[in-house]
């Protein structure tokens, strides 16, 4: 869907030839950019409610700078993660508003105007070693416009560390478990709390932690109910999940 | 917390020595009942919005018969996952009410009053050899009081099935999605909507499908960022997870 | 070392051919009794603590009652391990003192005298399912001449069952944690305590439960330090170092 | 078989010893070329319809000039993928014609002429990170006089991309679906068209994704039934099966 | 897409008012018809060139009586596999012409005229045991209308016994390798000839085979480049895939 | 190579047109017998030094008798592994001089003169579980001729069994070290011997034995120089190896 | 637990509002210190026996340094563990009395007072290559106040070597056997002794040990019953579960 | 056994207390040398067949000088493998004599005298990026007085390129393959020769080849039977078995 034909949509709509209802549905199916080597959905915010998201690994700078300036131009947020210091410098010569965030490895370019913020989300992890993953679900859940509380290092080793937040944890409307190694963490939260856990692990650990399947199945397996898992070190899934879940339940996605 | 340690707490509240918050808070972390074999969880209710769970396989009989008893005799609904006919059998000279759903293979007994239910959630499978998954998910939740809607048989492989459902399954506050074999329709429906989507792989296939582990995969690495995942045939999880997302999102669970 | 070299050995005793040390050592290293299919360890019980144990799947019955009978000659208490019902009642057509424990699928034979016992081992389990495992590690140890204090069904799901029974876990020389599905038990229990946890996987579960892999990977990684692990359902072989380490704590192996 | 027994066949042939079949037949089974390291397989464009191709790991920058130049001797058009810069220089100081298709890391040496083309190839990949497999499959199948049609950055999780794309999907002889992460192009574009669908899992992805594991059991146990699977990463044998699909479809191998 | 709708719009056709070309579209991506418990897929053989096919695990014998019923109902071949003798009895009992096809585990039913049959498949087995996987694929392009030449027991632990079959095997438009064990067929079969190779690994075998693995993984390694790979067992695929292939090389799809 | 052929060869012989030599070379490589199933490899004898060996498992009763009776029309011992009673009735019933060992599961026909034993061959297994690979392998080495001593259930848990028989292992041509569970016992007897190890994994065990996998893994891994590796439970491979190993040591094949 | 509270209870315990006991269970589950990015567990040393460990993979080279001087601050030993030379220099800079233990990877802080030493710690290696693991060890036992008595490189395929130390093995209170390749190591000292043997797989090896998996499978599956197993490279969990079982043993810990 | 007990035992022989067959039991089993970090094995000639071999990697260069000295000063031959060239040169500074090995990457001394060399090894590769590890197996027997003829690069792709060599293949007393990718050479060689195969996984491929699980499946699956397989890349154990099966056959360790 090019300009031409959604200019043609529009003028459509302004007329009553199509109703907003009949433009709404054509435009959350259709239109897409297309450059040398991506399609790029632009409209993706109106579909699933965030833009498209750059994961730098496997794309050069040049064909990373190209898409995101292209998503910067339709005015969204943009985040691409992943990054690394070159990328930023190349973006910021291009565009130079954006941002490196450097424990989450992120760029982000804030472009929309912040809404008030209802509930929260708690962010928990059971390492320092688990604190990059961490980040990039903090920034990826904050560029959607929501409360994140932090809580780092409170693994299950040392039980009080946790339970001394667990008003915080379960005052939340969604938590978000972040731990490598052996993963308990998520189980333990999930026995605490009546509200969804989405659980990260990470490929903090050494032997038979396998690169983060040890956590992996921990998770999956967990003996709590509410929780659900997302790909080993996945930060930027759980933020972007935990944001939606946070949106329905203070109804902000209507 | 026996009934002693019970009757002096609540003594307290009367006499005023301890607020309502404060005893809230108390009940909240500590009761539950010995048995030979088991610690039943009787306040799982409060602290996760839902009783403790019979999961049945490694247990003999009796333990299940006597488990279910004291979780009935709380007055909550009462579910027993992964059941056969000669459990049911010894339940029912016990319990009379208590009913099989066979497709999904679990033992219920309802005893809450249904309240009226709000929203719905979307419960997609891929195959038609994935319905007692997805059964086992829809009993969960029906049993939380929930609106499932069924959407059977509509794999990838056939696409114009499941585009043939968009509207259900958009307008759903969270969608449920079940497959086997190579478990691609969670990240098509992922792609499709701007809710969460709770993804369970089946152990339904073969040869390289590896009872399991092929959708698993799938599903962790899927594109579309709104997905989480939840262990291999594990319906139970993914009804009780989409019924408190459901719930939150209708304030149903204020 | 046949009779013949058994007698010579112990005249030169007599005779101060040899001293009690020498013959001590030889003894500690030479005989074992040759059957058909087997060569029994008679003198395990010298050099490991305890003797030989019959661990009987991929054994006829016929070897198992021939094993038992030759033990069972020394005078020491026997056990065989995973055994069925029809083995116990060849096994009992021949022996009348030996007896099932039927949960942990175990024969036993006591032929040791009681002696007094110092000290306890706590035994704790995660789940119901998870009882056959334990029950062989109790048998185990109880044939060991220890004190076991069993605590079933107080999984990481609901802490506070845990919690109710720190008491009796810290007190313990030396903790069981035995736990399916996603194995954070022993973790929980390795930050609570001062000493040896050892940690049994279970098979309990389904799934990406892979049969015992995943409480197996998540103890390997227990971020508690005094964690250590045996294979999958080998409760005999926690009972058993269990039982060592009760001893030497007590001074019961001086 | 070498320069004096082929001197010797074609004279058999040219006095009527030995016919033509009889000569063909052997030509088909016996020559090749023997270097200190290599076995060269100088007739398999006869046998198989491609020469030898030159696989460059493991192999050193001299044995590559080596096998290279000796295939370049005999007039073919000539392949080595998985080449660095490095070779490309050693090359192209001994053979000036040969070039370097960067994207997808391999080197080309072009000597047969132009044949018209027909039918085509469709070319598809999810992601942009899938490109560079994708030029190894374009490359080979161009160097076999093959029409591809490329179709990058389409993956599931926007429909509408791949959707808008189907004509010249479904008009192609043969397809070959790139795609790492969670792979379920491949079933999707399966479920579309009725030519075979060759199916290329990539390393593109992290964590559970474990290298290309996760889309090469999703498309092992595609639900589509067209889908055949190669190696991770495997362009070349992608391209190699589709041209020669393409080529029987249009008589172009008669 | 109901007998009304299809009515309608060939009468569109007839009257012009839709374009030939304008009714393939629509026939090619909607109709099916939903049943109780499946989605259905009626006009796959005008978008795949082959009706829906059932797979029989996971379905219930009335599931199966259902969903044959409604494609018999269309008038095209239909075809089940992995079926057993009790499914075939309950069907024969509604379909008096089904046919059980014993070694292949399949059930067809023929409804559509015999075509003159162009070029061949040839059908290569490595052992005895892999006959049953092999069987499936003859039926099924046996179904497709095609020539299928079977070479059963010629594994490469003695290559005279394949080498005698090189002139069939050559001459065949497609070749499909069945093998378990270690899987080393398909490649000296993809060494001898110029046309697609489609390998099927067997579960056949026992130890490191593990279900079929390692035949998978010799098959995906091959290095001969014409091959490519379906499931473990997965005959219907192999003879899917390799009826579609030869249908286009004589020009039979047109 | 049929009759004719085979006809036409030896009148070559006799006439001088062709010496031995041509005439042994032809008949190393080129005859089997084809039947429905099969292609039946009579000359593996001359090529290999052992008749073709039946597989039981996958084929059914029919293949097997037909098989066996085809090997022993040709006067040779014969021997099908992995069989069963139903098997062995079927075969006895037509050939009853076949015998059934039982611990073995195999089934043999001695045809063949003994002929005078030189050397021997130590076979060793680590526990009584082993006992029915171990004694596969006893039979397929003393089908072809060879003097075996066994060694049972001297496992390096009590070392002073397997140092006691240090004698008869060190004497040996070569030894077949058969161990489940961890299997260690090939590395203590590879650094014990000058000859060679055949090691042989089985699937004795439980919980992280994974079916074989681990004695498998030790036994690759083995830091004793002299032992490689069979199939887990490959107990006939061990025994072949074996045989033609002490046949070449006491200059037996010549 | 900050100041304000620990005074407090102080002055209840002054008071005799609070007893010994009752302050002593308060001190032993809540205080930690919060900083920035972790929680650390001042009271470790009270619950556990040992101060909080640092694992430096994952921390910056800042945390570290943090974390050691917060640690370092209370005045007990500190430990950490997979430390580079840098982090050595930043500690240095800081804290001059830090010692680098360059074997064993280890940075470390006497503050304690040396405590006579009762019994020992038989610390065992196969090879040469595992020195590094068996030295982190052997620093954190010394760190805890144990006599550690090395024997290194004495694997299995010389036997000799490791039965010449079998005094000293013999008479340790508790063995650490570490191992990479196949790790046969712990199940033949397991046969030896009848104290706990505390086994650690190592990442030695190439191929077939995977990282450790090898050896991690020979030692879970033991046939000797006294093997206990910690994660793959693990040194600081052996020395840490080995000086605990000592210190019980000697009565050290009372 | 230190100096003195050695004296003494000689003293027994030369007095005639000892007989020459006691003193070379004793020698067999007891000296080694201990220095700081090794015990090496220096009576491994005697008891093996070969000195101790060292393998460099996880040792320090100034451990492997340490101890390559020490065996070099026993007189025998000397190997190092999987060395890099500092080892090298730190070797050569202090033994002049040394060789380095570039392909093979492994460092010898030759200071045994050539004996006359019986029979030949086969040394078969199926790639040239496999020659590295067949270096280091023929460096391996070359240094143990072999005969060995290479053939590399004949994979089974180009059936003709093995078959051309089959004469020199099957003269050989044993043969070596080694492959990596799909690993189907040995299985084909397997059944060419009535001699052992020894099987050498590679892992050069990628993908799917799992760094060499693919071949090593293969070759343990062999449907060929005289195939046993050692590690991947262990090129040295494939040298060492073949050497000691050749001196065998010849009666040269006699």
């Amino acid at each position: 869907m090019n300009i031409e034909s959604l200019n043609h949509l529009l003028q459509q709509v302004q007329s009553g030839a199509a109703s907003i209802e009949q433009a709404l549905e054509k435009l959350k199916h259709l239109p897409f950019e297309e450059t040398g080597c991506a399609h790029i959905d632009h409209h993706r915010t109106l579909r699933c409610g965030m833009p498209e998201v750059i994961f730098c690994p496997g794309k050069t700078t040049d064909q990373i700078v190209d898409i995101f300036s292209r998503l910067a131009a339709q005015g969204n947020n943009v985040l691409a993660t992943r990054a690394d210091e070159n990328t930023f410098q190349a973006l910021k010569a291009k565009l130079p508003d954006v941002q490196f965030e450097t424990a989450a490895r992120a760029i982000i370019l804030r472009q929309e105007e912040d809404k008030p913020k209802v509930g929260h989300i708690a962010l928990v992890t059971a390492g320092t070693g688990d604190i990059p993953v961490a980040e990039e679900a903090r920034v990826t859940a904050d560029l959607m416009n929501q409360n994140v509380q932090t809580i780092y290092d409170v693994g299950v080793a040392g039980l009080h560390r946790l339970l001394s937040h667990s008003r915080e944890i379960q005052n939340a409307n969604v938590v978000i478990a972040v731990a490598g190694m052996e993963g308990a963490l998520a189980s333990v939260i999930g026995g605490m709390v009546a509200v969804p856990v989405i659980a990260v692990p990470t490929s903090i650990g050494y032997g038979a932690s396998f690169g983060g399947i040890a956590p992996l199945l921990t998770m999956l397996n967990s003996c709590a109910a509410g929780v659900s898992v997302v790909n080993i070190d996945n930060g930027f899934a759980a933020g972007y999940i935990a944001a939606i879940i946070n949106n329905q339940t203070t109804g902000d996605n209507k």
